[in-house]
């Protein structure tokens, strides 16, 4: 399958937000490096690790599932030249739906390969009502 | 305050580790870099960003708490030049007690300085009873 490539972590980002909505398994592995390092923690889960059982996981989620609608809020970045962090807020509604389902907290981390960005590890928490608001930051780039 | 130059991010995980146990809150901050972009999800937490943030909640944790016993397990490592991801099976003992309190799983980020390796993100998230068992995996330097 052909890959698009992702100049930086934002077009991974969007891309990986983009096939979790439309419940795309293919647009979402698409988005991930080609490499075993790969990890995904879901909510309430444990460590899924490796192209396979990464794919697997992503399989029973869209399976039968409703389209869901993505709020990401509160972005949080640490960018690095070959790895980049992103913290962000997932507010989360079925489509349809006026009302919020929940938020999650997602610590995302891209990894710059040959064929440009790549989703490595995401790991992703509920957040519940009684966390605190989060401190406002600016994205920045370390050195 | 004089800090330690940590030669690897398995040195400044074991730092940060040990500082945990000990309720060390010096320690613990010396572990971490002098950014405002470090930030911290605790267990069933919300982001907490910034140097003074970080050291407040780090604060509250330790503020009269027994000391813990931190066992460790199925690490699962991504190396990046400047930056590196570990993920970490926290299994939690009350120091005396002979029971296992319960798993967290930790994706550790570790940010590479000019003063050597230094916590940048941990985020940590309760691990449920029904979590898949982890796939155990060699660490292993990506290019």
């Amino acid at each position: 399958m052909k890959k698009t490539v992702f100049a930086t972590p934002q077009d991974a980002e969007a891309a990986f937000y983009d096939a979790f909505t439309r419940n795309d398994l293919e647009g979402m592995m698409a988005v991930w490096a080609d490499d075993d390092e790969i990890y995904c923690v879901h909510p309430h889960g444990g460590r899924v690790a490796g192209v396979a059982e990464v794919r697997e996981s992503w399989r029973q989620i869209f399976k039968n599932r409703q389209t869901l609608v993505f709020q990401l809020r509160d972005q949080h970045y640490v960018h690095g030249m070959m790895l980049a962090v992103h913290s962000v807020y997932e507010h989360i509604e079925l489509e349809g739906e006026s009302e919020v389902r929940g938020a999650t907290l997602a610590t995302n981390v891209y990894l710059r390969t040959e064929r440009g960005w790549r989703m490595v590890v995401p790991h992703a928490s509920p957040v519940p009502a009684s966390a605190p608001a989060p401190a406002r930051t600016v994205p920045k780039t370390l050195h």
